[in-house]
């Protein structure tokens, strides 16, 4: 993203003419970021927009609303002077998880939120945007150096959300007996047929591997739970060069992965108990048909054939794990994953689908959460929950990188999460 | 409604004329009952007309789909020869409960329906109206006398979701933190001020008295639970000749009626307790105020204050029980009630609240449903419910009458339900 | 019960010695009654009689402590001058449901109570025996006007609870996979054979009928709820002259009962769903076994092959009114099977199963709950239970009366509740 | 313990008298082993030992049988020829989690096993008991090279269950409102008074740092979740020198502990609110007290003054997590631990309460389960669970080790488990 490659190089401090260039930049980057987000809430109807479908699943119009209350609460409100809050009631109803901003809707019952009404809710982005745009333009020099980091956390707090409120709607049209489409198929092209080559097991040593976001360094921007960069000490370990295909996981189902607990960590297989689980949370196959072909997946694009060739997607991490120990492998360290990320001979590391690693979303050495509201963004989730690493198909363009750490619950089957194997390597 | 009366009196079988006459008028009544759904869901945008705030009550949208294919499902599949229906899928969609019509959608998974959309539940609405009207058109007197039965039941069927449609949407709305209004109020004049006139009991005899609906009597119409007619001997009793007034119940509160188990029934007792009851579900308070004038009431034209002489409704039985222990009175028999209801003593009778009966919701001697899918309409509920008489605000205008037998479970808060007081008279 | 007899005929008021004769007869009685539950105890061990397997079912122990704390809480605290408790937090630990008594154990608690022991319970048994026994050595007459109700509550208190300890201490050992037997079939004498004879219908003409208790009358007690009598108007009816039969219900259910909804009310078909009923709960087949000889049924001896021509037992009131529908029956009234329990064409109607009837527990009119704590008793749980008419092989001899109302939810399984079918008549 | 000194130098394949040497050593541990828990449930009536509080806690008599299981199905019926279960049915009711062994009773049914009745299970563990000893009899060399390590296992699990009697039970006995002591405190000697003394923080270089098991090392036994040994690199940090006593966790408590949010990890803070957090599990307060000695704590000695000297136990992950950050310190991680764990400057290190670590129980590099039914008892659970190192006041003399790995789910309270405070070093 060439946009933010200027921004990491203009100098807005030293210079007028510094501060206007960061100014720039970032004005395009901000329209860029928004306008996805819009654009990507395009193919739903205001009802659809409406929908929530499970306590974990925001509406879309939930979605427009809380990315755009997070510009307002962590800039607007403290740094624009004289600004006036488009509806005062909107701090509660789409305040997330802050708790140092005040009491907020509880977040199952985010679907009930008729009203404000999407129109309602665009012109609140609009406002937001304007007031946004005001801000940068207002801004000295010593402003932007404390602006500039939160508009980039804004910015990137939004891509996020763009790719939840794919998931999010995923969810919530299978729910409906009618399946319908987000996005019905672009064209008449066939889907892919048969099978991915076989996958090629890659060697790594091992070693001290740095760890983590480097300040200064490529990136401009990354989360807090990406710091403090370190050094950690690698065992030899092995990788597989492309991800886990659709074909690869029915296998596994054919040959009663769902029904032998010795495949499963005690936890998942209590869910697919529990839960009656047969396959991944979108596959159907019609009563009695046994055929790996007779397989249908649902996705953004509705319900089609199983393509055996794609990466599998949508498993939780008690899946990916259970595949794995099928497979006679395992799933990668976050750490592992990390320092062989850019390796070229690992194939889908990004732009397929996040990869459940085998580490638990543990703080680094020396972390601390940023200081205020935005501390909350990611340190009080650091307990039950399982690292994942790459990117998806809904990630949004630039938003993805080596040091980057998603998370999830293991039981969480509605994001586009995969799997790459991994075993031990010979010492 | 002289419609009806038309329509009792005229003769289909006998004259071509008759059966012509017959269907005028039904085509008159069957239009001024469709018109009335959409009036009511008129103040909704498409979003409102989309949530489903809890199990127990259905979007809008759903109840203007349901009653159409409830046509559809009783008299346009069975009656109308070479019918097309306008979606295979919408049979499975909005069935409501009838085992006997195959499988549905699960009741707590309305809300997940934003497709259809609501332009396409209008489309089917239309479709549904014309088919009717060819139907109509087209019978002979033989099959007139099979359907001029059911089309009956269907519009008092749809008359029956347009009083739910209102009370879920209440729900819904007051759900939302905003509060919003499902009309705003017509006008500026102030609300009733001031307390109800004294209640007065008016004694009636008891002795045998005629219960449940009589076949070829002036109400043209009735449910299947309404028969058979018969006799059952009353004790001597009295009725208060009004119902009870929010500014009474307000009273029952500030006396601690919420925090005594005395006076309630035990399961009621469970509740408060389990849920957290202080007041009605409508109303409430702000923190630290005591005062009855501090109380705001939500409802039809949104949260207002309390209007102390009016009616109290959205009571559960267990709420209209304990007022009246409370009161060292009790609720009356729905046979008391019935017996008493033409009596011209007794005020608002119809029109301003359901009355919670001291009756639970049993077959009369020698009742046996109609056969058939509409066999499940009523018959099935009778277990576990309390009859509830007379009709409130909500009630369509001509839907009401004195052998009405309403039933919800006594839990249900979200009715316009509330409170006529009876005693024991003097044997 | 002679004793009873003597005792309504005795004359405390009148003579030293009545009031003497009084006192004896009580003695005996209270003796008899409270010997009666330690024997029904004795064949279980101490950790036997410590298991709750549902909040509806309590301990055995628990059982033996609240009877005792039934006559101390309403006739030795009150009424014994002087009276020191056992132990102070045997009030909190066995009080039951009497709101008016104060704070007591979580009901689904019970179990949890390892101590006090089984020792120190019987002791306190003992204790509450030797107070009652003072108490009613010093009552002069007027004392004697006051307690002798109180005792009688007491005694037909404990009876009931004879007949849960059994049902309770049953369903607790069902629980357990070794299905132990409450107590051992007492010798090997073969089950009966073969099918009850052929049911007879039997035609009542209806009419004006007395109901409830009549104060004075044969019965020297009653609850509370048997009262007013009052008059009632029948329609004609015919009564099954003896209950239904265990090879009967096998009929309905091999004939598919559990698998179609139309036989069932809406809320009976909902539990049938949810929770997998597929025969009463006591039932069961080997794996793969389709025949009724197949049948094994669980009770107080164990597990034993299904005896075709005994009285079925232990089903829900949605199972009776299943079976009813399905052998184009009905339940009775209440005041059918009141109305009708004398007459000598019926067989069963008492000592073999408490027969769910078609009424819902409600009041009858002028019903006033007894004052005081007393009044807990009964009517606080008139609402949501249907009414249950006869007695059981479980209920204690004496126990049992025409006008005697037993009451429990309709989707409770672990009572020995029957079915006798009722028609309507031809009037 | 010398006696597994002894067994490590004894070589049983080598000759004859090793062989009967190792054999000895293994009957005395074994012998010491099984009475220890036996002398554990021994202050415990029949009915104390039936009681389950929740699914996560089992009954004492399930504990002796359970680990007697243990033994049966891990070495008697695979090895002993000839063996004869002393009830074939005790191998459903008494395995925990092993799928690989087959159906089992569910874990929250555990407390309505009244029968086999306590003696029963005497009588069964005398039965494993001298089926062991006629096993480890009968062994030859190669036998016993197969079974020494199943052995020793059985032990190990026996240990891990006479710590889990005494949680349970404690958990059971609370539940019981008259809160009855497992123990009454041995002697009339008064509570230790005052405070502990200041805390003292120890610097550890980091670096590399062997975490693990070693093979052929001091400690004869390990469980497979501490290998394979490997090397961690460390950052500079810095321990506490004592654990966390009660007197400094009431402050945390009185400064608003529980009522700030910013202090708590999302899913602990969820919780507090569901679940009504306000202190400890076990420590209580009358209504109205606000002084720290005003606390009361529950343990295996009753209910008993608040003593502020002494460790803190029976904390959950979220709390100790919670008051480390209002502490501006941090928990260790669990490599951070087992570095220091031997350093003479750390006190406490064991025997006194377990230590909760910000570790997440994650396998280590290369950790494979072992094969059979035996690698059930511990990979299947590395998901969702926090690492808890030391051991504590209930931990069996000889059971604890530096490179223990306990793991508990983070909300876990019922366990002896509190906090040693963690900080960064200088690097």
């Amino acid at each position: 993203m060439p946009i933010t490659s200027s921004l990491a190089k203009s100098s807005p401090a030293a210079t007028p003419s510094g501060l206007n260039e960061a100014r720039g930049c970032m004005q395009v980057l901000y329209s860029a970021v928004r306008s996805e987000t819009l654009k990507r809430a395009s193919p739903l109807s205001a009802e659809d927009q409406c929908l929530q479908s499970m306590p974990d699943a925001s509406p879309t119009k939930w979605h427009l609303a809380h990315t755009s209350w997070f510009f307002e609460a962590m800039l607007l409100r403290p740094y624009l002077p004289g600004y006036r809050p488009f509806d005062e009631r909107y701090f509660y109803l789409f305040n997330s998880y802050y708790d140092a901003l005040g009491a907020r809707l509880a977040r199952a019952e985010r679907g009930l939120i008729s009203r404000p009404s999407l129109d309602e809710v665009h012109a609140y982005r609009r406002r937001i945007d304007n007031d946004m745009a005001q801000l940068m333009e207002q801004s000295d020099a010593s402003l932007w150096q404390r602006i500039c980091p939160l508009i980039m956390l804004g910015l990137n707090h939004e891509q996020q959300h763009q790719e939840l409120l794919l998931t999010d709607i995923v969810h919530a049209l299978w729910r409906n007996p009618l399946r319908p489409a987000y996005l019905a198929p672009a064209d008449q092209s066939p889907l892919p047929k048969g099978h991915a080559r076989e996958p090629r097991w890659m060697d790594f040593p091992g070693g001290l591997a740095p760890i983590g976001h480097e300040a200064g360094g490529e990136d401009l921007f990354a989360f807090d739970n990406e710091t403090p960069r370190h050094t950690v000490l690698l065992q030899p370990y092995r990788l597989c060069d492309r991800l886990l295909t659709c074909g690869e996981y029915a296998e596994f189902i054919d040959d009663g992965g769902y029904a032998q607990p010795r495949f499963w960590l005690s936890d998942g297989w209590a869910m697919v108990q529990q839960q009656g689980w047969r396959a991944p949370i979108y596959w159907s196959r019609p009563d009695g048909a046994r055929e790996p072909e007779d397989w249908r997946v649902y996705g953004l694009n509705g319900s089609l054939p199983l393509a055996a060739s794609e990466p599998v997607t949508n498993l939780s991490f008690y899946e990916a794990a259970a595949y794995a120990e099928w497979a006679g492998a395992r799933l990668p360290t976050e750490f592992e994953w990390e320092a062989a990320a850019a390796d070229p001979r690992i194939d889908q590391a990004c732009g397929h689908a996040w990869q459940w690693t085998r580490s638990s979303y543990d703080p680094y050495p020396g972390f601390r959460p940023t200081p205020g509201a935005t501390g909350e963004y990611n340190g009080k989730f650091m307990v039950g929950q399982m690292v994942l690493r790459g990117s998806s198909l809904a990630t949004p363009s630039g938003h993805a990188r080596t040091t980057y750490r998603n998370f999830f619950p293991p039981a969480a089957r509605w994001q586009f999460a995969g799997v790459r194997l991994a075993k031990d390597g010979k010492s």
